[in-house]
């Protein structure tokens, strides 16, 4: 069996954003060598998301407003996690709603995914440098 | 190390529904003639899910109405995304709540769940052919 | 490929409760002799979820309020599932936005994971005995 690790950093500026990292979790599979196997992509941070989705902007200003609305950042009082001095917790919930993490198929030495698919980073709270984890495992 | 890569192919009529594709997991898993390892299972297209729970009908239609409460199809045009031409951007939010894809252990040969988890193929944007892999991987 | 399976007991004395198991994962790992591969945890109930997060009791305290604001217990009647005699549509709700299960890299027979990243057992209808499973492969 093989195994290849590889940790992503970002520093995203503003508190949100999403950063495609496809090419880097392809990249991480051709070094690799594994023929046959599966890829594991996970944020690090508990207020941050790996997700597959599409990689076209207006979906990601939809994700944005949305997420918003399920999770509000503001009023930051309305939430408990907040007293620690933090002002993250919509963070922890709109990650938990996109997901800590993706496993993905490797076949024939490629990423075996969808037309559409794009893996993304998604930031909730930036400003800070933060990473995300890539672990093959295959033949 | 053993592996056996499947797709299944599906084309649900109306805009959505779930499938129980539990019995090709199954089937899947006892042709790799892995023993003990990993079964990745996803969908391959962005408005679409896989994910495990019960095979009840009043269920389903529960989140039927709940997704559609979280993420409304209607007005198609309060979405960016649909700018593009689409009318699916409430199901790139469906699949987020629902998930892209289900790891499930496989133990002395077969699928190692509990006695109510079923496999679903959730569609959220339907109307033409879309797919979902099967992956495996073990000993 | 060494490959390892427990399971973990749980009984939640009222209806939701969030229980860390990242030392029990830990043991396991070290207990399965892997020293690279993955590990998946899941629930194996559909009304429970195995996530990663904080182990912050204001964030837990935030999760409950924001859960039962998404996909809310009362009335009980508002959903067809119940109509079966179970009062618990909302916990199939709620475990589909925390999730069902996290795969976990194992690096140098340790986890591999961020500094705050802790794993819990969600469970939204307690009052009875449940499981995780945790399933190791690597080498």
């Amino acid at each position: 069996m093989k195994s290849l690790r590889k940790e992503l950093w970002f520093e995203v500026p503003g508190r949100r954003g999403f950063i495609n990292i496809t090419p880097q979790v392809e990249a991480s599979v051709r070094e690799s060598g594994v023929k046959e196997g599966l890829v594991l992509v996970n944020a690090m941070h508990i207020t941050a998301s790996v997700f597959i989705n599409d990689d076209e902007s207006g979906l990601h200003a939809d994700y944005e407003k949305w997420l918003e609305k399920l999770a509000p950042h503001e009023p930051t009082s309305q939430y408990l996690h907040n007293r620690t001095g933090e002002d993250n917790a919509d963070a922890h919930m709109k990650r938990q709603v996109m997901g800590r993490e993706v496993v993905v198929a490797i076949t024939d030495g490629r990423l075996d995914v969808g037309p559409w698919e794009q893996i993304f980073y998604g930031e909730f709270d930036g400003g800070r440098k933060k990473r995300a984890l890539i672990k093959i495992i295959g033949e």
